[in-house]
């Protein structure tokens, strides 16, 4: 096992009809400010129980139209907004956008500098000394921005990581039962966005991690189990709770800790997304299991131990099981209704230039546990997901 | 899955020859209280290295001699200590009860009135409003007190549950090359301490929390894998690693949320512990099996979960799966060196009245996920414990 530090102080309430406990959770007399994305979360009434949770004292504003992929240019208005109203704390209503943003309008309020520089401190994180306090009510269950640490940020043809510990939420609250009226597409990208953030930490090479190898293994078997159910049956709670719970814990700091990480497929996703306005977890769905494909050599011990626990393949040769393993992968992201293939999008080679090329200006030439995957390998698993 | 709330604070700070990090850890100019148990952390060293760390502008006191089972009058000449010492940090440095007593400690230092009436608040925790802040320095693997707010102390006859949340540790440090040096007794039984807390916390009913049933799952069956290996090779890194992170994750509060849990076991083993002086892992391996033999009816789906998953047991009638999955883990107890019986203990029914009594004084006269485990009930997991 490698050494690692694990810390993550962020509260989780979770459970049915628990708004009215934002009372107590938001400091007593704060200037709040609600930020959120379209209109849903004010059409199906959850701005309208937030509001009277927090008006019990609490003086609120707030700031909508934050898009999905989070634009810099929206935030900062938010920051404005956030300076104007001498707002102390940010309640952040929606999915990872919303939950992203708000991180970065954590910072960006209380940051002296260029704002701008916040988005260029990548995987290191951002060595801020202040952060404004921030809450989550969750509505969207995905990319995990509820209990940890990081957001990603867009500006111009670029997708940034903003990590910094001073931005894990003060609490989130996870009512699965706010996510009923989400469309069966975005359900759908949250499964896949989940999947993905659990194999990024275990498809890798053993290290001996047996509790991680295990509980990211719990969460895979669970989302087969529960994905393509919850898409149909939207308002089952118990398998709509198994999903926002597995949401949160992929990507919480938990399993990825004291074991080898490779976010190759988001940082080649999020070209995609940037340059070609697929959805962030379209883009996973094809890239990952061209990924798998290609990097079967550097992973082979965690594809053949992938494949029997969680597919129960057992036989046929190493890369017949691993090549079983890729094509059940692709069926489960299949099932859900999220194709796998650059071509179901009309993507082809002549696409492959622009994205590599965003790596490299990102200076992503070097991704995967070993270091070992240059924009050559990149560019072949743009191929195999063609 | 049930509603809960889940808050770990606690800082985790894990791998090899990490004590020099107090000195980032510990505020700086802390008057610090180190409190330890035997001479085994002056003898191997560990204190010396902590001293070395500290004494960087700290000044540092000792506490020794907190035993197994920490007692009561024993803490409370370390709350004189803290008191005549001006300390404002305490550091556990040892196993479980060197860091229950700690928290103890942090507790009744600052209480204004008996602190005896700290023992008194059982599972519904301590209500206090200030603690000293406190870090751990782990050198046993078992109890997961290094990552939760509660402690057990010994008073008399009894042993008290005390727990609150102002005494999660800030952090702990968790090297497991600080545990090579113990005896293969007290290795064997916090292989068996941490299985235990992981079943009281999965083997109920059935509420469709599938994370917390897996992650429980693959604790039990990593312990399985490394339990008797790391006995025999302590110095093998990797399998004391798994085992180290395995007892914190078995009781940090993670794989209890959202799902009913049963302490029987532990507070049967209790009144064992504190009337006949067995070591508390030796009565945990006793009453374990025998709950699950007598409890197989409230428990049965979870008990077929767990023959399925743990011992891979599919064949006969559910009795008879039960009945193997019993034997399976009376032998993995057996195989650490663990007794299952009383009767290993010269125990017998003369012995019971005696221990029904304790749990009657302490109110534990309806336990279970189900509130149905009488004191009747409770006789009869004895008598199948002979």
């Amino acid at each position: 096992m490698l050494d690692f530090d694990f810390h993550n102080p962020t509260r989780i309430v979770f459970g049915k009809d628990r708004l009215a406990e934002l009372d107590t959770l938001v400091p007593a007399g704060a200037t709040v400010l609600v930020l959120y994305g379209g209109g849903s979360v004010r059409r199906f009434g959850t701005l309208d129980k937030v509001r009277a949770a927090l008006e019990n004292g609490r003086t609120v504003h707030e700031f909508g139209g934050i898009e999905p992929n989070p634009r810099y240019e929206t935030l900062l208005k938010a920051v404005e907004k956030v300076r104007s109203d001498g707002v102390d704390f940010l309640l952040a209503v929606g999915g990872g956008s919303v939950m992203d943003g708000t991180k970065f309008v954590s910072l960006a309020s209380v940051h002296d500098g260029d704002p701008e520089s916040l988005l260029y401190h990548g995987f290191a994180g951002v060595p801020a000394a202040k952060a404004l306090p921030l809450g989550c009510v969750v509505t969207l269950p995905a990319t995990g921005s509820e209990m940890n640490m990081g957001g990603v940020i867009s500006k111009g043809d670029g997708k940034f990581p903003v990590l910094c510990p001073l931005t894990f939420p003060k609490f989130s609250i996870l009512d699965p039962t706010l996510t009923y009226s989400l469309p069966a597409r975005q359900v759908a990208n949250g499964v896949v966005d989940t999947f993905v953030h659990v194999m990024e930490q275990y498809l890798t090479f053993p290290v001996e991690g047996r509790f991680q190898d295990r509980t990211s293994e719990g969460i895979l078997l669970t989302l087969i189990e529960i994905g393509r159910y919850t898409i149909d049956h939207p308002e089952d709670y118990d398998a709509r709770a198994n999903l926002v719970w597995c949401a949160t814990m992929g990507l919480n700091g938990l399993i990825g800790s004291g074991v080898p990480q490779d976010w190759a497929t988001h940082m080649i996703g999020h070209e995609i997304t940037s340059l070609y306005g697929l959805d962030h977890g379209q883009t996973l769905a094809i890239i990952l299991p061209a990924l798998m494909d290609v990097r079967r050599d550097a992973k082979r011990e965690k594809l053949l131990q992938y494949a029997e626990r969680i597919w129960n393949i057992t036989g046929g040769t190493d890369d017949e099981r691993i090549d079983a393993a890729i094509a059940r992968t692709r069926a489960f992201f299949e099932s859900l209704g999220v194709k796998t293939r650059l071509s179901d999008h009309k993507l082809g080679v002549e696409h492959f230039d622009a994205v590599i090329k965003g790596l490299e200006a990102k200076g992503l030439t070097a991704m995967s546990e070993r270091g070992d995957q240059t924009l050559e390998v990149s560019r072949n698993v743009l191929k195999a997901a063609l």
